[in-house]
């Protein structure tokens, strides 16, 4: 089976679809306009790359002035580090022998690599696997009202800051949250907080991370921190839209699908299903917004299909074999979904990128 | 990067998270199940390849006693195709000069091809693009109540089968349906007046192809049916078990799961979030079912976390580090995700088998 990508130049509406569409020049002013306002607030800013997965977009990330990478996995932080880059932080508790092999190895190779923790067995899993020769730097993860992952108080992140201080395979990086929206004030205080109970002691915590796309823009009311990480930011998507972090202009994301039935006068069915889209709904009620197509509503997705109510449009109506494009919910899952993924400017395809690390969930 | 794939005999235990496992004795049972029943019925069945993606899976099928294989896009069949099937339906409308070319390549090397089609903008490209020295069989496509694609009565699917019939280059092949749930009913009346109208003017009708694992055991109430396509039935999921088309011992498919951290006394977090379980629901309001787990619930997912709310729990909880087996409200887009699966025996790896078509969505 060999699939025909398409060569530079071929106009969009002739790459087949379902496709994730991304246009050149809307990453670009994406990862200049975060980076100027993080350099302006002297915000380190560290990129998350979830959303696109790729070492073509990290190298202008990295050009525009960004720290290092954020990976999750250890995966994604070895294929990253087997494309050369340097300054990686996973966002993750590695645990066990398996990963904590490939660990080390990992942190023999990349110079800058840290890892997080906020639990005592990961800090016992870092502690017996590395030495004082190339110690690992951990960061401790904070849950400041984010409810995932991360210790509950300030005191327990010292605490659990003692144990990797005490180590001497182990160098104590900082503190890292990834908090709820709105959640400044939170993170303010509970870094605040942590960071006078580790000063008494007198150990340093040289980073402070916050964390996300969904408060990109409130970073600087959290001075406290010293570097921020977002993936999102640099597609957007339709939850940006909706919380007023981005503009329809900074969509640079889009799902190109192809109309492939419409059986009644009101229903429109187009071959991106949820096995293009995902079925990530952010609070939505229906599965993604199509551009060419004010009213229409996506209502539901089956694998391979996308059942769609034209009849509130407004719009003239696309035919059988013509394309639209849909403004996913959550452009990190559709990325996700694709081998590669199609670039473009001023209509016609520029690139086609593989992922580096498409579904390395490990 | 290179992965540490599992050895056949490891230790299921010793399998990196989060990881689809596949029980090889369910699945036998599973595929034996089914093509009994159709036996039994004088169903022909067509397994739909969408939950397995796999060689390996599509032999056994096969093997039993199926009559070919069902794919959904044509890069699936001829991901299919390269891999030796000869009898493969490709249930989608097929449009554009570009998929009509590698369809009629297609044609030439797999004997037995089918397509489907539910408007003549689909038909039109088919008739321009093959020639009577090599027809391509056509089924239409037939709305009977499930609300996606398919025309929308018998008298319209009479129309159109006219016009497939009126074509040198093509065979009416007959009539094809995905019904809503509990449709039977539905779906022989729709056939049975189709084939009237047919009949009345001399096209036969050979193939009547329903479809779905939703119903698979009330398949033969549409003895006008003269197939059964179905793809779940082969691993099943939760969404199988509450309808009760299957049991918790026909569950083939679990998604191994690590404790990664438990921030709270009720909320531990799972390293299997929408990158390995999908947010889809399909009528839940939680992602998954933890066997382990009685009375735990899945409440939200992150990308690469699953957030589990285990105060209403009656089991002893795991440690952080131990393994959780989770069902998956819907096993087809779970096995998407993946570039390979492990299968299972006895609490042991038996092979890992690689996905011929993962994502391949076109």
């Amino acid at each position: 089976m060999t699939f025909p990508w398409p060569e530079p130049g071929t106009p969009l509406h002739d790459v087949l679809t379902p496709m994730p569409v991304i246009d050149e020049d809307r990453v670009a002013a994406n990862i200049g306009r975060a980076q100027r306002y993080m350099d302006q607030h002297r915000i380190a800013f560290r990129p998350h790359i979830k959303t696109h997965k790729l070492s073509y977009v990290a190298k202008q990330q990295l050009a525009a002035g960004a720290v290092g990478l954020n990976c999750q996995k250890l995966t994604e932080a070895e294929a990253f580090a087997d494309a050369g880059f340097d300054d990686i932080l996973v966002t993750y508790n590695i645990l066990g022998a398996s990963r904590l092999g490939r660990l080390k190895a990992l942190n023999n190779r990349v110079s800058a690599l840290k890892v997080c923790a906020d639990n005592e067995v990961a800090v016992a899993g870092y502690a017996a696997t590395f030495g004082k020769d190339k110690p690992l730097s951990v960061l401790i993860e904070c849950d400041t009202g984010g409810g995932r992952c991360g210790v509950q108080s300030p005191r327990a992140a010292f605490e659990l800051a003692q144990k990797i201080s005490a180590s001497d395979g182990l160098h104590f990086a900082g503190l890292l949250t990834y908090p709820a929206p709105g959640g400044a004030k939170a993170v303010q205080s509970f870094l605040t907080e942590a960071m006078a109970l580790l000063d008494s002691v007198g150990i340093d915590c040289p980073i402070r991370s916050n964390g996300g796309s969904p408060d990109i823009w409130q970073a600087h009311l959290v001075p406290a921190a010293t570097e921020h990480r977002a993936g999102t930011y640099v597609y957007n998507d339709r939850s940006m839209v909706r919380t007023g972090e981005c503009k329809e202009d900074d969509l640079a994301l889009h799902v190109l699908a192809t109309v492939v039935s419409i059986p009644t006068e009101g229903r429109l069915v187009l071959d991106a299903g949820s096995k293009a889209l995902t079925s990530d709904l952010l609070g939505f009620d229906d599965f993604g917004r199509i551009e060419e197509l004010p009213g229409a509503k996506i209502v539901s997705l089956s694998e391979e299909h996308a059942v769609t109510d034209v009849s509130g449009c407004t719009a003239d109506l696309p035919r059988i074999g013509e394309q639209v494009r849909i403004v996913p919910n959550h452009c990190c899952v559709v990325s996700n979904l694709f081998d590669r993924v199609v670039f473009h400017r001023d209509g016609a395809v520029t690139r086609v990128e593989k992922l580096l690390a498409r579904g390395t969930v490990w």
